[in-house]
């Protein structure tokens, strides 16, 4: 075996493969037999013979040695020509490369398709929480309907404190960066960005085709206010920010997938309004087996290794049964794309909290205007005046996302209307 | 394919395996070839083509045209002697049969292992929710230190409905018969013994050895009344029939299991207390991963046929590879037996309810009486007086179970004591 990149997840994965007492017998069958790094004279945790450690990557990915290739770089590149060269000289792939997979899992699909290799990326989605592969084996049997997930720690975790009332967004954010919850740069968290690479590869499986990244929205949890959290918390709901892959139905047929990112007001009872701090959580619906739901450590050197160690050991006794013929359930023969409906096509509950100026009959105009595009409203709160402004409240019944937004655009050119700081979708 | 039973989980599988359409494709390689069942001449949910329902299940299970026996008859025999046959023939299996397991899996293992053959048994334990394969496989690095689990949905039902208020055991209980949540004669559920049927398998799968079952512990939800859910809930816990399976440590070295089902406060903020209804979830706790947890429907014909037929797809996929070597980590080599603790060694904390005479000094006795014995208290709580008897409800810190029994025997001996209706364990 050849490991790419050493370091929390290589170090974690490392230490594990070495630590084989009370662990599987197949472990004995494993040879972690070059490790690549950028620099070599840096200290290092782990123990390894000398010549293990090596910081020529490309000449790991031909070795003739090497059977299989444990990429733990991170990144696009050079973890993309480095997994496709590997594949090209037969090496099976293991990953926890999430951003690889969702932005080019086609291509490295496809090569490995025809070079007949595995690439088995469990730790890529939900840390050590297994998922990848009970959704390939487990649930293999099923249509499946909904994806629904919480698959960024370092989101939930903020929201969890904001609900828990420790404070405005900012603080919580630098909290958890101190904490090592957050990154130094925590935009891709913070922005959708990492949960949507994570639903666009488990869209891609659950719906048995490839996605196209780009056309997966993703919303960010910046707009999440204390004011929002305790009007949900009243309403009977928490903010959580879910990544959903959805089949939608038309005339009782599959139509296109609904992929998508964003924080959403989830009703307290839900499965997944519980899941809080860094835990993920991804609970799937399909037929027949209803709902089932995954939860666990979304990330962490150990989780993370948990997930590489054990795709490792699945990977070996596959490859001890027959190393040419590989097992069907295992492979990803993605052979369409999926098609996505865009978001303005998306049906679904908003919650919308709008400050309005001070005059008494705002809440008439405003059910006026969403009537005229077809949208209900489920509840309407109203808070007394501040400082010349009220704030209100709604809940809307079922719409479709472009009919409110253009209600919502009617309202907001309304003269008593001050502003619309947040709106959110309810599950 | 032979298929030994058409009752409801049989009848849902061959539902689910002839409606292929948007599933599995692997779908297409499997043939129902024999279905074997006790009364020919019952009306049958499914059409089959002729001669393909039969009664003699003993032709089946040496049939040479049938590669896999799908055991769906439940209970003990003729399944084991058609099992071990089919066994003895070469053939693969796959059962969802807890009661055959856990009391006979020694056999059946050692009998699979001489032959070659795979046993497959996802259904066997938490209806539809992903467990064994993910224990086998996605947690396969792992060492396991606890499963913690509500495994049985029919008493998982009743406690919730008493905690909602629905009404006592007896109340509850013939709703759940009428609703098909409970059998007709649900002692199994009941009691406890479906429980440690399922947590004596995840114990022996998660600890790598057999389990005698009649070293499991087991005690049913029978004395949890109302009014214990109500003193639980005011002191922050609800009531669980968990079934626990853990390795205690000694001197930090692996010592004895514990493996018990027995009703539990649970601390209301644990992951297992808002486990509702008739639904499952296993908890697992092992290193490196931290703590994972699936849930799902625990029973019901879909959720368990989603469970069976997965087990054929990936049967049929391994197969496929090669159907002479067989995948190691599927198999199960359990050369030893796992030694348990008694009960009377387990640590733990216990609520107890004790009803006392009318007399001031009785709670400074009781402090007496159990200090003697090394019981200290967490918390006490004492009510007014109701015909001339008062209720004491203590929470104990940890403590030795034989301890606390000695404690209690001595203080149900106190004159002033009425009577101890309730003990329970406190996670």
């Amino acid at each position: 075996m050849g490991i790419l990149g050493l370091g929390t997840v290589g170090t974690g994965t490392v230490e594990l493969l070495l630590d084989s007492t009370g662990r599987n017998p197949l472990l004995s069958e494993i040879e972690i037999y070059r490790v690549g790094v950028r620099e070599l004279n840096k200290p290092r945790k782990v123990k390894l013979p000398d010549g293990v450690i090596i910081n020529d990557l490309n000449a790991i990915v031909s070795d003739p040695q090497v059977d299989i290739i444990v990429e733990l770089i991170g990144g696009v590149e050079p973890a993309r020509s480095l997994v496709l060269r590997a594949i090209q000289f037969g090496k099976h792939i293991i990953t926890a490369n999430k951003a690889l997979i969702s932005r080019f899992g086609d291509e490295i699909f496809t090569a490995a398709d025809q070079a007949g290799v595995y690439v088995m990326l469990e730790a890529a989605v939900g840390g050590g929480i297994p998922v990848i592969r009970p959704l390939k084996e487990s649930l293999s049997i099923n249509r499946i309907n909904t994806v629904t997930a919480i698959i960024n720690g370092t989101t939930n975790y903020i929201l969890t404190q904001m609900q828990m009332g420790s404070g405005s967004f900012d603080d919580v954010l630098t909290d958890a960066q101190n904490l090592g919850y957050a990154e130094a740069d925590p935009s891709a968290d913070i922005d959708g960005l990492d949960a949507a690479d994570k639903i666009a590869i488990l869209a891609s499986l659950a719906f048995n085709g490839r996605i196209r990244l780009e056309e997966v929205y993703y919303e960010g949890i910046c707009k999440v206010s204390k004011i929002d959290i305790v009007y949900a918390e009243k309403l009977g709901f928490v903010i959580k920010l879910l990544a959903i892959a959805q089949q939608d139905k038309k005339d009782n047929l599959p139509a296109p997938l609904s992929v998508r990112v964003h924080p959403t007001l989830v009703p307290k009872e839900h499965p997944l309004a519980s899941i809080n701090g860094i835990y993920n959580a991804i609970l799937v619906e399909g037929e027949p087996i209803g709902q089932v739901m995954f939860f666990g450590p979304g990330a962490g050197a150990g989780a993370t290794a948990s997930a590489v160690s054990s795709d490792i050991l699945n990977m070996v006794a596959e490859l001890k049964i027959s190393a040419q013929t590989l097992n069907p359930i295992l492979t990803w023969k993605l052979h369409k794309h999926n098609e996505i409906t865009p978001i303005e096509e998306l049906i679904t509950r908003f919650y919308a909290r709008i400050l309005t100026r001070d005059e008494p009959s705002v809440v008439g105009k405003l059910g006026t205007c969403f009537g005229k595009y077809g949208v209900s409203l489920e509840s309407v709160v109203q808070t007394g005046f501040q400082d010349k402004l009220a704030e209100i409240v709604v809940v809307t019944h079922d719409v479709r996302e472009g009919d409110f937004r253009q209600a919502l655009k009617e309202i907001e050119s309304l003269d008593t209307i001050h502003s619309t700081p947040s709106i959110f979708r309810v599950l």
